[in-house]
């Protein structure tokens, strides 16, 4: 394995809102995804979802309350806790869920990617 | 939670080669670490660890090659694999792993921070 340069995968690709596995590390995977405009409403039952940011802002809403990250900042989503991304500019975020996790939880929308369509770059 | 800013954090020590944890997801930590010199080898039998480096530039030894790892850039090392991390100039890394690891593995040595004594931060 040779090491993982950020803005080398990112260079790949330019549609937002698909995950990308970059690495795998104790059943985990490690994503990157652009994003850009409001992502689903969703939770994930049983998997907590670690978020980076790499470059931007990223708003994450929750029913109750909301949580401005900025690059270089991180944030916990914990498992159950419903939430929507939101972003304005383009914002290239890092995040690390268990290889089971459905990016938009049990919700089937035009943004959903299947687990079985998830890429390796 | 509020967003967890890595340099805020990394501002509150010093000290080289002492994890210290920022967050949990999934029976991880997330921890940082200044790092400069020569760490010991040693392996973890069961765990992987994910590092990601924030500032700097991290050599990761194996027993066979080595790996050079810049700001921007990830690396898994294997469950099982001997390796010894050494930084020539200050390093500020990042990296996640579950929480019963112990940072130098079964090696006790001048550097070793025992599980019951890392800090949160």
């Amino acid at each position: 394995m040779k090491a993982i340069n950020l803005q080398e995968k990112f260079s790949k690709f330019d549609e937002y809102w698909t995950p990308k596995i970059i690495a795998e590390s104790n059943g985990q995977y490690v994503k990157i995804s652009k994003v850009k405009g409001e992502f689903v409403w969703h939770d994930h039952k049983n998997e907590d979802e670690l978020f980076i940011i790499i470059k931007g802002k990223l708003l994450i809403q929750f029913r109750d309350r909301e949580v401005e990250l900025n690059a270089g900042e991180i944030y916990v989503v914990p498992r159950g806790e419903e939430h929507r991304p939101v972003a304005e500019e383009e914002t290239h975020i890092l995040f690390i869920e268990p290889k089971e996790t459905k990016h938009t939880g049990e919700i089937k929308s035009n943004l959903t990617v299947d687990l079985t369509d998830l890429e390796w770059i």
